[in-house]
């Protein structure tokens, strides 16, 4: 089933929405918010299900459905804590700060605890700051999990995966290196990330979910343009499994936890970083790493990071070109 | 007045408690959750104070208040985020570990994003995990915030102080040197923090709060010796205020953001670390000072870090002995 909050309040107001997008009903017989279904998924789940498919069968009464009235899925959450399941970019991302990766990068997952007091909805602007912060895109995909017992297995991890989501993990390219060698994380260079319209049960990928992964590409694009259709199946060094796995290592997590995949990102034939998608490569999912491959190719980068007007894009569509979570469409605004 | 979180779902049932911590009576008419009356605080707190002043008169029916029957206030929050404002502290740490720290650690607050979807109650088990993890406690003074704009100022962010806790940021020091290395800060280090049985509003403590920081001992005890009567007034370079503005540069604060002190931490007269309480100083608030401030001295650290079966108290009495928020006294359980 495919679910969505509709902005309301503070954690907007859970609907189960038609496969196709189109159309949806409330669910607040079932869960008022997505955080309360989630609270009591085992019992919520089947009556959401059982709402979706009366939905799907146009036995019950529904509105039509609009992405612009979607807040994230979560507005808020209890936790974030996202992965770096694509290497390769974070390969890329250091090397572009003339930084190599250890080799644990390649066995242990890295992952950080972000912000999730606040996020941003999938049409709502992305706050620009200052130019020199460097603001970029991030695409990723995201799970949310149920409640999940400290010290889980990574093959038990999977089943505790309840919804998935697409994310722009919004990033300050110009105050990560200055946060990273102080030592304690990212703070001021992750401003709040959006969310894409919809929320999807596993089932609804069929074959396309395969191993806690999504093998689909994520379209990423700046001002129309496409930056990045990576397949995110590929070149993901860690599963979902594993990555939940990690972050359950010392403590369990509640019902609500998003966890990411990262920036999803490929690598070439040859196992370097990939062509733009103007020179026939599957591209970037953030601008640094078309920067990067930029500068490793001319001496500069050249694409600009995101300036006042600019609009990003991030969805995904199944193998018939159906948006799957609906978009994340954001215009950067100054303030 | 003084709020607590009785045990009970996901998020607890609201009281108003006594002054001198004997007496409660449930909030529900006001909010069912500390988070509930914080989303709605100008409505909620008037109110709250009204049932704060009848419990004080006994006016109206009250239960007996035990702390052992207390949930974290918010027992699970949309946001912690724990500075480093007595850079004395962090000074003390990284000599341990043999490094040094930068100079800009003395005028920009250090902050990490810290887990906060499963918080500990006042009385609940540390989960002891493995002997390798080094096992230790850190007690310091915690603020809620109401709603925060981006680039609040530190004069104006003291006005969203809504509410002060005391924290055992419960950490893992051997895991501590190789997540920090991997450059995207704590995350399996940091396990659930554990929080007062009491959050109090900061006209509590009279005098004692000023300048956006709380001027009374820290008291920690370990088995009931004590560890640290740290002065928490004293040596934190960064007030409250400081903290909240660095915490919200790039981004908004959500009602019910937690922001932490990092561990208190007070110089001795000459510049250095200080003597343990039982050489007559005012101690630390976490063993690893402690064991710092041995190797120091006699050349390796002798007191251990937890064990199943140690017990940790964290507390503070006004200058009258009374308990302000209630004791943590945690006892530490193998799994």
């Amino acid at each position: 089933m495919k679910l969505a909050s509709l902005k309301s309040d503070r954690d907007g107001r859970l609907a189960v929405v038609s496969r196709d997008l189109t159309r949806a009903a409330l669910a607040a017989e079932m869960a008022p918010t997505l955080q309360a279904a989630l609270d009591d998924w085992e019992n919520a789940s089947p009556r959401l299900a059982a709402l979706a498919e009366q939905v799907e069968a146009e036995t019950t009464t529904t509105f039509r459905f609009r992405e612009r009235d979607c807040a994230a899925p979560l507005p808020r959450a209890f936790q974030w804590a996202d992965g770096s399941a694509y290497v390769n970019h974070v390969a890329l991302v250091r090397k572009a700060r003339g930084a190599e990766i250890p080799g644990s990068f390649w066995t242990q997952p890295l992952m950080y605890q972000g912000g999730s007091d606040a996020f941003l909805g999938p049409r709502d602007a992305i706050p620009f700051l200052d130019e020199s912060f460097g603001l970029d895109v991030e695409g990723e995909i995201v799970v949310i999990t149920g409640d999940t017992p400290m010290g889980v297995s990574p093959e038990e991890a999977r089943a505790h995966i309840k919804l998935v989501m697409l994310v722009n993990d919004v990033t300050l390219r110009g105050l990560v290196p200055d946060e990273l060698a102080r030592g304690f994380g990212f703070f001021q260079s992750k401003p709040s990330s959006a969310f894409s319209p919809i929320a999807a049960t596993p089932d609804e990928f069929g074959a396309a979910w395969q191993g806690a992964k999504l093998s689909l590409p994520l379209l990423v694009s700046i001002n129309g343009a496409p930056l990045g259709r990576a397949e995110a199946g590929v070149d993901m060094t860690f599963d979902f499994g594993q990555l939940i796995a990690h972050a359950a290592r010392t403590r369990r997590l509640s019902a609500g936890t998003i966890i990411g995949s990262g920036t999803v990102s490929n690598r070439a034939a040859d196992g370097g970083p990939g062509l733009p998608v103007s020179k026939g490569g599957v591209g970037y999912s953030c601008i640094v790493e078309q920067r990067m491959v930029e500068t490793l190719r001319d001496g500069a980068p050249a694409t600009p990071y995101l300036r006042p007007g600019d609009v990003v894009r991030i969805e995904m569509v199944d193998r018939s070109r159906r948006s799957i979570f609906g978009a994340i469409e954001q215009r950067v605004e100054a303030l």
